[in-house]
């Protein structure tokens, strides 16, 4: 991989923990020969400079994106559209754009509003990692390797702006795979919008009871595994939900049902209905984790 | 710790997981003489005892206990009444009785089923603490280091009693709290019984879909550690469903209710809610591990 230059000059939008890590990754690599950064916050920009993860940074979008050959959009959702019609004054035939967001209809749709015709150079993706932390501080490089990257060509996507997006993930580490927007949405609702939303309405439920601390208190290392998701960034969060609402909200209804199901056998003493749904999940949850291994 | 003797003769009755680490970390502790080991399974306890586990056992349950000063019912929810019915056969004044049952309520229902009347040295007991494995093979010394257990004393329960159940868990470097049975049964039907059946439920709910492969091929860290108790022992969890349902039937009302609102805003674009509900269970989870620290 070492001396293969990807990408002449970078631009960042959003030097986050996503972001951040792309960037970090890239240099280590030796796939890119500059990083500029972009955002709102120059102290934050300043941070990320510091800790060697960006060159140079612009506040302004426009001057940020300008001479680049690559732009990721590393912003929460809610943010797409406005990042996007900013670059839409400047785009070149030469700046290939993608985005890392976790909901890809959406993203598709603020692409559509911002540049009326959609560029060729547009290429959708979704690097399936993370953490549940967040911002520059917490980006490293290794956060790609292995990973999963999930890129959603439009049918108006060159196949050189595919290539290059596809290549740029792979110098990370990471295993590029295409699937279509609303596979992507639905697939993402059921395997991490959906966890999401138990662990953050769990804590939630449980904070509010009475016996509230020593309920945390009695709690042992399975609810810290468990809970881990909740500690991930409210404001992300709540554009996923508003991004990818439909899917989740069926996702939301298709999981209660099941619960309703389970509890239900619980009243009723069901041991063979516990039984049988407790192995299944056992068994396929170990399966999961013998394939990741 | 070192040489202090609590127990001279302790039967280990289930030596799996919790029943095995006990026996372990008596054992490094230097806090008992001899270990018995009791259950069915001769193939199961001659590994136990080749692990140096335990130091000799018993397949009859009766020649197991007999000269103890010190028994430990750790066999699945469903089995106890079973074992307490043997013991009550040929218990002594000078065995104290305890066990390691995750509902508490259920246990002092089998006990006052099995004894008639309940044994001055009984004192019902739960370690939380445990990982997703099970069997002698995963028991550990370390298991109970720094870990909470409960203990439930009866009205009928000596002090003597009570003390030596205590001194027990001390020496495995446990921290002892005691509580009522129903607060016991709630606060674990929250903080454990309620995110086990998310677990299951959701990994069930996950492979009953179409896009099953898909799905577990595309999830990521996250998923992994969220579902992680949903590779527990399917056995000892029907059992916890049945001794402690009223109280788990009620928390999934309780949670169910909650996630019924949060799928609301979802589909009303109630960005307001969903921020507030996610900052608020960050906040507390967040809480929750600094202080575990």
């Amino acid at each position: 991989m070492m001396g293969q230059k990807i990408i002449n000059k970078l631009c960042i939008i959003g030097v986050g923990l996503i972001g951040g890590s792309l960037a970090r990754a890239l240099k280590k690599a030796d796939a890119v020969d500059e990083v500029v950064g972009a955002g709102r916050d120059v102290t934050h920009l300043e941070k990320a400079k510091a800790l060697g993860v960006i060159d140079t940074f612009e506040t302004d979008i426009t001057l940020a994106v300008k001479g680049c050959d690559m732009v990721v959009v590393a912003v929460p959702l809610g943010a797409m559209q406005f990042i996007f019609e900013k670059i839409s004054a400047v785009i070149t035939d030469d700046m290939v754009i993608t985005d890392v967001g976790s909901a890809k209809g959406s993203v598709v749709h603020a692409a559509q509003s911002a540049f009326k015709t959609l560029p060729k150079t547009f290429v959708p993706g979704h690097p399936i990692a993370g953490t549940e932390k967040s911002g520059v501080e917490a980006s490293f490089s290794e956060l790609y390797e292995n990973r999963r990257i999930i890129i959603t060509p439009l049918e108006t996507s060159s196949g050189n702006a595919v290539s290059k997006v596809k290549s740029m993930w792979q110098a990370c580490g990471a295993d590029v795979v295409e699937t279509s927007i609303e596979h992507h949405d639905e697939v993402l609702a059921a395997t991490s919008h959906l966890p999401h939303m138990l662990a953050f309405s769990l804590v939630d439920t449980l904070a509010k009871m009475d016996s509230k601390n020593e309920i945390f208190d009695f709690a042992a290392g399975g609810f810290r595994d468990f809970t881990r998701i909740a500690s991930s960034d409210p404001d992300m969060w709540r554009d996923i939900c508003l991004a990818n609402g439909d899917a989740l909200v069926a996702m939301i209804k298709k999981f209660s049902d099941d619960l309703q199901l389970l509890s239900k056998a619980i009243e009723n003493n069901d041991s063979a209905y516990l039984e049988k749904t407790f192995s299944r999940a056992k068994k396929a949850r170990d399966e999961f984790c013998e394939d990741k291994k």
